[in-house]
């Protein structure tokens, strides 16, 4: 039985955990989910270390950086502990973040905060348990949200 | 019986740390507060590994960054910093940083101190006993200080 | 039988991985590929560890950052994490990146995109089986995909 | 028999370490100093690591970074590398740094190098010898160098 | 017998290696040199851990960082994982790099990689067998390669 780890935020505006662990379970069965709320996103990394050292195979750390400069440099922090995490355990932690000016409109971002934590939902089903998946879709301009790139 | 560590700093311009703990003590019994100032923020990181090994359950680390540039780049150091003693302790350790440019009148300056070290003095307590209550808050735009946001 | 492992992600939108694995075969015999498909550019860092943990000698991690200044910072944080993995390991993680600013032509980029990756698939026959002939161009102003620079 | 570290450069323009270890046989008795002086800043974190390694239970890293851009790149970079080295160890290093462009003119700047490396050493004292003294300035804008800041 | 690692580039587009092991000869006797050459400045820090993996004592990184922004990046990354290694094993890794834009003429800048790297090497040297000369120097604006600067 595989565990995958879910780390949020209550700083977010949209439940980012909730569309996530629906999709997952769309997607698989035969894993266990572990949830972890923390207040913010550089709360992340910590978050992220303690499901890894509670036996979680995987991690989803979701989180919605707001718009200012010292909210980009908070994501840049948290993304760089989330890979240090990574780095040091070899549990992947896949990051999910939506930043508040990614839309202008309140609609566009709700959908893509819904979506975004969806389609990272099923790499995170893939790395676990379909890894050919991801292989053949390698260097096709793959987007988690908006719209995928063209191949080139 | 928990122990919560907090660091605190000689450069912050209003005693953070005594608001934390009064609004600790508020909010729970059943914990042991020890505390350790030092002179910056970027001793921070150093007094919360310190404190850590020093068998604390959980870290508060409260500071106030200057508006200077060299004063963002230390706060940016020390973030890097706390970040890396969660990663590598799984401990955590909750940043409390006000920068003296979020408001431009001393009186907003000093009440923004005081709340911010309390809200997050909240979240300490739910982290170490209440782990649900963040759950609950999970994605509700919830800010420590100022307003918090609206849901999407 | 050496190992070489090649971390690669669907984000890319040209098969890199296609073209290093290629030029390592025409290049070389005596060892085993191991191929690792990531979703994006920052959960590379944590596919490197995991090949290196599978005893690969030397990995080749291959992405496409975009252009925005987002992917600008995503690609630095993915550098810094690859650096941290060699740091940590040992194991050489020859990063090969093509920006998409790179080039303005579709046409252009994918060229790029092909060269590159072989040029540094060289690299890595060289550092694993012929240090001798990296010694021979130091200093040499050798630039992987656009043409070489000149000796001062 | 408590051990001070102290680690300067041959790149500052004044003999910061000279100030430092004076001011701190002027606040106790009971301590022996190392000194260990490299080229440059960038180089501090790791004389820092190997006096801790000599048994040192605090250092202060002393260094002038110039003006120029690279200077501060290379200053935030050496930052980091202290801040890393005390998250390792557990043992403060206190970062004195003077940026030449702190003054235009040299006799200020040259007190200042003066002045900041004396009052990081009482620092050093406090923190070795008399934590309660820091406690009690704990949210009281203390600067090391320049004017203290008021409390608000 | 001591061990002194050379690791350098086949990007840089002068061969400072050899300049600085003709310095480092000239200079002493009773070391033995170990030369790892690499792709760019960011294999640097996995050259230098292989080398001290290999018993080397001190180690030397050249390198010659181009001009644009991303090749800053580049240099700042590999500054941070040079300083990294350090941090975790206690040797000197002496970074020597020239940035392509620090001379507009060729000549100057050849000029400059041949002089940096002969005084790296003497601070090599230093370093190793004479702590103490350097100790005299300090705080007396040495530079590397352009004019020393006034002591103030």
């Amino acid at each position: 039985m595989k565990r995958i780890g879910i780390a949020d935020t209550t700083f977010a505006r949209y439940d980012m955990a909730a569309a996530a662990i629906d999709e997952l379970k769309n997607n698989a069965t035969g894993f266990k989910i572990e949830r972890y709320t923390v207040p913010g996103i550089k709360d992340l990394p910590c978050a992220a270390r303690r499901l890894i050292d509670g036996s979680c195979d995987i991690i989803m750390a979701l989180g919605m950086p707001g718009p200012q400069p010292i909210d980009k440099q908070c994501a840049h922090e948290a993304s760089q502990g989330l890979i240090q995490v990574q780095v040091l355990t070899g549990v992947h932690v896949i990051e999910v973040f939506v930043h508040e000016d990614e839309a202008d409109i309140d609609d566009t971002l709700r959908w893509l905060a819904n979506q975004r934590s969806r389609e990272h939902a099923v790499n995170v089903i893939n790395l676990l348990f379909h890894p050919d998946r991801l292989q053949r879709q390698a260097g096709t301009g793959q987007r988690e949200g908006f719209e995928d790139a063209e191949t080139l």
